[in-house]
Parts: structure tokens; sequence; C-alpha cells
């Protein structure tokens, strides 16, 4: 097969994806800005279209006890333990396309082409469309996965939305039971593995110039929220050596976190996102600055290391200002590495699509964070246009879209069970 | 006289005068916060009984165009040019008690003690209570001081306050005309000069451990508004080298202003009091910052080198970091020298008063910057403690406006016109 063949034979699957993307992509609580939330009227809708694209792949398919759609395509013979593919189909607010549905969609193309050449393999194929990842509405993330793992926290049912509307009652609502949340979880002996492919949603495939990567890891993260409290005063009056200012602290502390994360060469990122200064006006010199720091590096260890290091160069910097500091994490988790038996069977499919092998940890999180409580999990990266994510320039290209779906049918067809 | 007598003498101004203060400071739209704004019954309330301890300390008074209390306190033949003394009787919100107020109520206890003493001088004494110093209502500063100047801008009486009335409308009202404040103005014949006694709103006087001090100008001003535009994207995936934080970049420009304006020696002071990054997520980088810039020093040629530079380095910094940068002046106002030979009768009267005499620049814009325009003006500093006005903790102590009273007293008796 030559290289123009095999660019026609591929673009079959990259249409029907980019299709689909473009469909689900419509289904939005406002034409302008996407936004496809937890338990809404665009959850329900969602899942519909999903459910029946599930059916036309000849998988028997139905809505879980959280809202996943769980789709299933035997193997040889029934009941076989399955491999299990998925991403989520819930999206932030003013999101992209991509993010999520490709993985759905994808593994639905890829179960369809199995199905239209009939084909059964010595496994099942199950393949979840997770209800909730982002955890916009109820701000706790990851829901869909951790109802599959088996870890859903049954507090966060009294997590109320920004309309107070509790999680319960949300579920109720939309005609699932809130006691039997529960009902969802799935067991070790029934997965093989998960598997799940989803956009970068950085630069790094870009800059390399490949369609597709290999994940070594879910990289993890610690969040923290800072607060300097120094002495608000006239902007006129107090001389510059007289000043406890806190932002001119909190800026002090920004550039060192930027500086040591540069610094690196280990992947180790950390970002200021949020900053505010009371009182916030322009001639008052800000007496209280808070804001919030996000650390993720590839291993627990490096990750830590540097949540340390941080700690100590801002609590160094609040001594020499005498300011008061409060510095809490608010958010930990754990670095997830993606199985090795696992990601070699990934690599040796990308290798045989004829594209570099390249791995590329994951600063995202994502499903496979709870799936992993039940499943040896790994990753397949596609490239998106400039690393952008979570806006609504988030962007695949058709051939790209497309070389992912036959990297990851190759995995399922060449799949074989951890020895 | 010995100390302990003078002591014992002065505490009979300074008690009536922190009894005052305390009276007014109670007039306020919440018993909690303290806030008293331009043409509110507030304003009435305060104006009311400022007007009756005038009249009390043997002063005609009345209620301007604008809403300023203006006493008179004839010399020893009728219509003489007057000396006027004044400040301001509005406050911010959640305001201390002695901004403005200190000024007003103890140039009324001085004339009052002449009065006692049945004492006339050859040229009136009137007092001016500012209606609008702060311009809190209506975000337009200055308003009765410059209605007094006769530089009062009519097209601020189109501004409307936050539930959307105006300016005309809230003169009306009032009970006064807004097609008449121009007869609010007075003019240079008949000012012999303009002194105001004020706090200092700064811990200079505390940490020269002085009562007061003779002020050298009201620095002028130069506020900015800086934007950086970079790209947001996703915290965990975009490697710091690709990254284009904007709220980095302003955590430099923060940094290199706080840096020039500590290595000055010449009393520059440069203040960021408000910053917004967007979209403001912990697990977003900043795509875009807005922060504001405020400059003062004691000459315009300083201010004016020192913002020159400022915007030099914050070019070159977004420069470096490819950040589009979009830096406004929003605000800028010429320093106003006091005059020389007012000045020297200040200090004149402070040495007389036993203390040492000591100048400082105003940091802080006042109603000398409105009156220059018809008047060659001074100012007396009182020390407050820690430095700290614009918040309920503002503090003078008694014996401090004592001594601010005596100066004051002695600039009044020992007056003589410019040469």
């Amino acid at each position: 097969m030559n290289a123009g063949t095999a660019g026609r034979h591929s673009l079959v699957l990259g249409e029907e994806i980019v299709g689909r993307i473009n469909q689900l992509g419509a289904i939005s609580e406002t034409v302008e800005h996407l936004a496809r939330v937890f338990l809404t009227n665009e959850h329900r809708a969602a899942a519909e279209l999903i459910l029946s694209w599930m059916r036309e792949a000849g998988m028997r398919a139905h809505l879980d006890a959280i809202g996943n759609v769980c789709g299933r395509y035997e193997g040889t013979s029934p009941n076989l333990p399955c491999l299990m593919l998925g991403s989520h189909y819930d999206t932030v607010r003013d999101a992209g396309k991509w993010d999520g549905p490709l993985g759905v969609i994808t593994a639905i193309a890829c179960v369809a082409e199995l199905n239209r050449r009939g084909k059964r393999l010595p496994f099942a194929i199950e393949i979840t469309g997770f209800a909730d990842e982002e955890g916009v509405r109820f701000a706790s993330t990851l829901l869909g996965s951790r109802a599959i793992a088996g870890t859903f926290d049954e507090r966060v049912l009294d997590a109320r939305d920004r309309d107070g509307i509790s999680m319960r009652e949300a579920l109720t609502n939309f005609g699932l039971d809130p006691d039997h949340v529960g009902r969802a979880a799935r067991t070790r002996r029934e997965l093989l593995a998960y598997l799940e492919l989803h956009i970068e949603q950085g630069p790094v495939l870009e800059a390399q110039n490949l369609a597709v990567g290999v994940v070594t890891a879910i990289a993890g993260a610690t969040r923290m929220a800072a607060r300097l409290t120094g002495m608000a005063g006239h902007a006129g009056t107090v001389p510059m050596a007289h000043r406890r200012d806190a932002l001119a602290g909190a800026a002090e502390c920004i550039t060192a976190i930027e500086e040591l994360c540069r610094s690196d060469e280990g992947g180790l990122v950390g970002t200021v996102g949020s900053i505010h200064a009371r009182p916030g006006a322009t001639n008052v010199i800000p007496g209280q600055v808070s804001f919030t720091i996000d650390i993720r590096a590839p291993t627990d260890a490096h990750r830590k290391r540097a949540v340390a290091d941080i700690v100590r160069r801002i609590e160094a910097i609040a001594g020499r200002r005498t300011l008061a500091l409060q510095l809490d994490v608010t958010h930990e988790n754990s670095t997830v590495p993606c199985a090795p038996w696992l990601k070699s069977q990934v690599a040796a499919a990308i290798a045989a699509e004829a594209f570099a092998v390249f791995e590329l940890p994951s600063g995202a999180g994502h499903d496979g964070m709870a799936i992993v409580d039940i499943a040896d999990v790994a990753m397949i990266f596609v490239r998106c246009r400039g690393g952008i994510s979570h806006h609504p320039d988030e962007h695949v290209e058709l051939a790209d879209a497309d070389a992912g779906a036959r990297v990851l049918l190759r995995v399922i067809e060449n799949f074989r069970p951890r020895g």
C-alpha cells in the first residue's frame, strides 16, 4: 500500500469522526459558547446520540446509574472480560468540541469498522462515555469514572450547583436514583485494561510534528491557595521603605514559581491562574492578596520536591517582607503511570502505522486516574492545533483524527491481555 | 510658661477638637462603617453641624451653591480680603474620622479662640468646609474646591452615581440649583492665601517623632492602565518554554516598578493597586491581565522621568515575553508647590511652638490643588498613628490635634500677606 492509498483509506474513519464531533458539538446550552454539563438536557441529548451510534456499531448500549453511556461489543463468546475504551462527553464552559468526545467517537468508529468486517476478538470491547469528567457543575471532577471504579464519594451527592440544586436532586430530576449510584461500579475481573484516546491539550506533538503520541503517565497535581497579608495604605503617602505591599510580595512569589519551573528540565510546570488583590483600588496599596498555585510533574517525587521548594521560597519572601502568609494545599493527586505492557502495545501500533514513536506525559487529568483503581491504563494522545484546549479554537486536523483512529484500531486488533 | 502649663493649656483646644471629630464622625450612612458622601442626608446633617460651630465661633456662615460650608470672621474692618482656611468634610467609604474634618474643626477652634479673646486681625478669616474632595459618589474629585476656584467642570453634572442618579438631579434634590454652581466661585482679589491643616495619611512624621510638619508640595500623580495579552492554556499541558503567561509578565512588571521606586532617593512612589487575571481559573494559564499603576513624585520632572522609565521597562518585559501590551495614561495632575512665603510662616509658627521644623511632600491630593488657581497655598500636616488613613483605624492623638491647633492659631495671628 503506498502513501496515497493509505491517505485515502484513512480518511474514511477521519471523516466519520469529524462529522460526529460536529454533531455532538452542536449539543450545547447556548449556540455561541459550547457548554455541556452534567445532568442537563444537553447531557441527555448527547447521551441519546452516542447510544444510537453505539447501537449502529453493533453494540449493546445503555445509560448507567450515574449517566455514563456504556456500550458492549461481544467477543468470540459471550461474557468475556473486556478491553475498555472511553473518554468523557461533558465539557467545560466555552469549550472546544474535541476534549473528551474524540476518544468516545473514535472508539465507536473502531468498533463500527470491526462490526462492518464481522470481526470478533477473543475479548469483549466496551466503550464508556463518562458523564462528568470536568466537574463544572458540582466542582468535583471524574464523577463518571469514579462511579465505574466504585470510588464515587457519596458525600458529593450533597454538593450544590450555582443555582442551589444538589447533585441528589439533579440525579432524581434526570430520572436516576441517587441511592443507586453504586450500581454503576465495575470490578477488576471484568476489565482487561482501560485505553483512552484524547487530544493532547498541549503543544508538544505539534512541535514534534507528530500526529499521535504515547502517554507515559497522567501527571499528579498539587494545588495550593496562598494568602499574603500586609498593610493597605495610601498610594501617595506611604514611602516605599515603609510599605508592606501584599501584591508586590505576590509578584515576587509568582516570579519565583516561574523561575523554579523554567529551570527544571524534568517537565515540571507551575501556574498561578487566579489572583485577587484587596482592596483593589488604583490609589491604595494592596493589603491582602490571594492567589492559587498549580504544580505538576511527571513523577510524585519530583512534584513533591518542587512543592517543598516553592513553599520554602514563598515563606522566605513573606518573611523578608513581613507579610503574614497562609498557604494551604487544596487538592492533591498522585501521578498515574501508564502500564508498561499496555503502553508498549500502543507504541507498536504507532510504529506499525509508520509514525515515529514519541512518549510524553499528560499534564492534564483524565478518567484513567479513576479507572486505574480497577484496571491498568494507557493513553494515546492526538495532536491539537497550537496546543489550545478548553477554548472554542480547540482543533484537530481530519488527518490526525484519522491517524488516531487507525492506531486505536490496530491496538484493539492486536491486543493481548497482560501475560 | 513651663512645659506643664503649656500641656494643660493646649489640651483645651485639643479636647474640643477631638470631641467634635467624634460628633462629626457619628454622622454616617451606617453605624459600623463611616461613610459621608456628597449630597446625601449625611452631607446635610454634617453641614448643619459645622455651620452651627462656625456661628458659635462668631462667624457668619452659609451653605454655598455646591454645598460647601462657608464661614467668615471679619477683620478690623468689613470687607477685607481673607486668609482662607479649610479642608473637606466628605469621606471615603469605611473611612476614618480625621481625614478632612480635622482641618475644618481645627480652623473653627482657632477662630473661636480669637473670638473669645475679642481679637480682630487686619484681614478677614474665612473657613471653607469642602463638600466633596474624595469624589466617592460621582468619581470626580475636588468638586467643592473646584467650584470655589471657578474651575468646576459643568460636564460633571451629567455624571451618575451607582444608583443612576445624576449630579444634576442630586443637587436639585438637595435643594441646590445645578445651573448656579458657578455662584460658588471666588476671585483672587478676595483671597490673601489658602492654608490647610490635614492629617499626614502617611508614616513619616511618626517615624520622625514629630506632631506636625510643613508641606513642601502636593505631589502630582500619573495613573496608567496596563493590559498584557498572552495566550491562555491548560496549566498541566503547556510546557514552561511554550508559555505566554500574562500574569507572570505582570508580576515581572510589578517587581520592576517596585525596584525602580525603592532605589529612588527623591520620594518617588509607585503602586500597583488593582489587578485582574483572565480567565482566572486555578488550572488555566492567564491569557490576559490588567493592572493599574500609580506614580507620584515631589516634582513633575521627577515623576515624568520615572513614568518614562517604567513605560520602557514594561515594554521591554512585554517584548521579551511576546505579550501584547496596551498602556494608557488614565489620569495626570501636576505637582502643586506650596508658596515659599506662606510655608516660611508655617515653619516659623512650628518653631515658635518649640517643635522641630520638618518639611515633607504630600503624596495625597488635597483641595489646595484646586484653590491654587485663585490663591497661593500652604499646608500643615498632623501626625496620624501608623500612617493609616482611609480606614477606621485612622487616629490622631489628642496632644497632636492640639499641637496642630496651636501652630495654626499662631500662623493666623502672625499672618502677613505676601509683600
